[in-house]
């Protein structure tokens, strides 16, 4: 049996942009959802995220046969406990968390004899909220899946058909690689962005005028991930510590080895590795991964 | 007199975006050019990103009133050399280097008596080369002068004039501030999102594959910065040492701190510095320095 009603818990970015999607490409699925915030829920009426916005998340789920918990990687816990009475036993249980090991942990506890199937679509912008969602967000990304072991396979293959009548590309995985990879590719990069904008804001020799002036020199690029939602990271920080932590290492290992290139003024070192970075960003964009435009298209605006 | 013959030397992202400036708001101003690379010279030419493409740096420069150096910072002294003994006295020399200090000093040891006022306009894109130009690059961003002390105040007016036609919004600044503002808006995150980049194409247990599939995430805005030009950026690391070496200690410091936060799930120190890099970005918005669309519009193409 294919997936016929669907409760987003949570309406901010990711679950309004799966309620707007699935309206927008499965009409024949029934949508309902929940947000702990009265006002977010008023928003997501406004905007229709969802066939029908509840004023409790068990009143979401009674009918469902998905539920996807798109809060916090630290509140899934609280979340699986307010629909745990009246979750139909039958139902798959999802989320969109950036983090893996430990949302599946919490979720087979709090839920137990249930089917857990997290996944992390690799999609987002910098906004966050009711009014940020858009329908097309998960078109042309990975979602990764990272069933625990003993899942039915038929569920994998429900979820799987739903992401990718939303335009996505599945992956599945184990969650402690997913959360390795995820390190890498998005925490690290969002956790030095925000330093960075930090140290820029904390310094007495430049003023924060002169940081906004001059920002198109690279910065910019830098605060627009840092203006990421501030609770959904921390979060994130805190529940995949170990990787994190793990590839923080690495990342400041090379950046001290590049700190002495420029000491000694090993000029070749410096170009080796600026050369050696470009092929990346060519495969990225050959994969449709990013936009080919110069500057992300920007200058076109 | 306000400048009337314009002679661009290199004639790559910067020198050809110039070009087609200059041709576009300033049709009464002649240009000249010249790039020491017989390719991008012929590129040049089919583009027009100048008037009159030159095979030598001295021919184009031969009638100049502004010359505009647009080569790489440790390539100056060369450029300045090679058209010492043809410069009109009169003519101004000016350049786009991302760094001011060494090279208003190798500019001024290379043509002594001459007017020399360094320039950076902080613009540019990923791209780089006689295709990459466009004439709209400099458009509301700003265009930083540092002209040494004794220069004549009706020459940095000229220049001046001449970058606001071309639509920059001028700043002149000491060139030792404007190493310093620059490192930590443009250096720095060039070096940091290199560095993770190359951090991220060494490892082991993560596949280049599975970085690439999964650069949505956050990652691939780096691989944007890290696609710029390397032996323009080797030479910024090695000319602007100093500044880039301290700026570099901060951030290090900043990010240690973090890290500290992670290992001990101090969540409350990472959710207030995720909630106050938030306003710069809303401010460097306001002041139309980057586009306010999510994702810098990513989404909409």
């Amino acid at each position: 049996m294919s997936i016929q009603r669907v409760a987003v818990i949570g309406l901010g970015l990711l679950g309004g942009s799966i309620g707007l999607a699935l309206a927008k490409h499965c009409p024949d699925i029934t949508t309902t959802g929940y947000d702990a915030d009265p006002a977010t829920r008023e928003a997501a009426r406004a905007r229709q995220l969802v066939g029908t916005v509840h004023d409790s998340a068990a009143g979401s789920v009674a009918q469902a046969d998905l539920v996807i918990l798109c809060v916090p990687v630290g509140a899934m816990a609280f979340a699986a406990e307010a629909i745990r009475d009246v979750l139909p036993s039958g139902a798959i249980i999802s989320d969109v968390g950036s983090s893996k090991q430990s949302v599946v942990e919490s979720l087979q506890a709090a839920l137990p004899g249930h089917t857990v199937i997290p996944a992390h679509p690799v999609a987002g912008t910098e906004q966050s909220g009711p009014e940020a969602g858009f329908a097309e967000l998960f078109e042309h990304r990975w979602c990764i899946l990272t069933p625990p072991e003993g899942t039915p396979d038929d569920k994998i293959a429900d979820l799987s058909a739903m992401w990718k009548r939303l335009g996505s590309k599945i992956e599945i995985m184990d969650a402690a690689h997913h959360d390795l990879v995820l390190a890498v590719t998005s925490h690290i990069p969002h956790l030095i962005a925000y330093t960075i904008v930090g140290t820029a804001s904390d310094l007495e020799d430049v003023t924060r005028s002169e940081v906004i002036k001059y920002s198109a020199g690279g910065f910019r690029d830098f605060t627009r991930i840092a203006a990421s939602d501030p609770t959904m990271w921390r979060d994130v920080f805190l529940h995949n510590k170990d990787a994190v932590l793990e590839m923080l290492g690495r990342f400041t290992e090379d950046l001290t080895a590049l700190q002495r290139a420029i000491r000694r003024g090993d000029g070749d070192a410096l170009h080796e590795l600026f050369t050696r970075t470009r092929a990346i960003r060519r495969s990225i964009i050959e994969q449709g991964q990013d936009d080919a435009r110069p500057d992300f298209g920007r200058a076109d605006h």
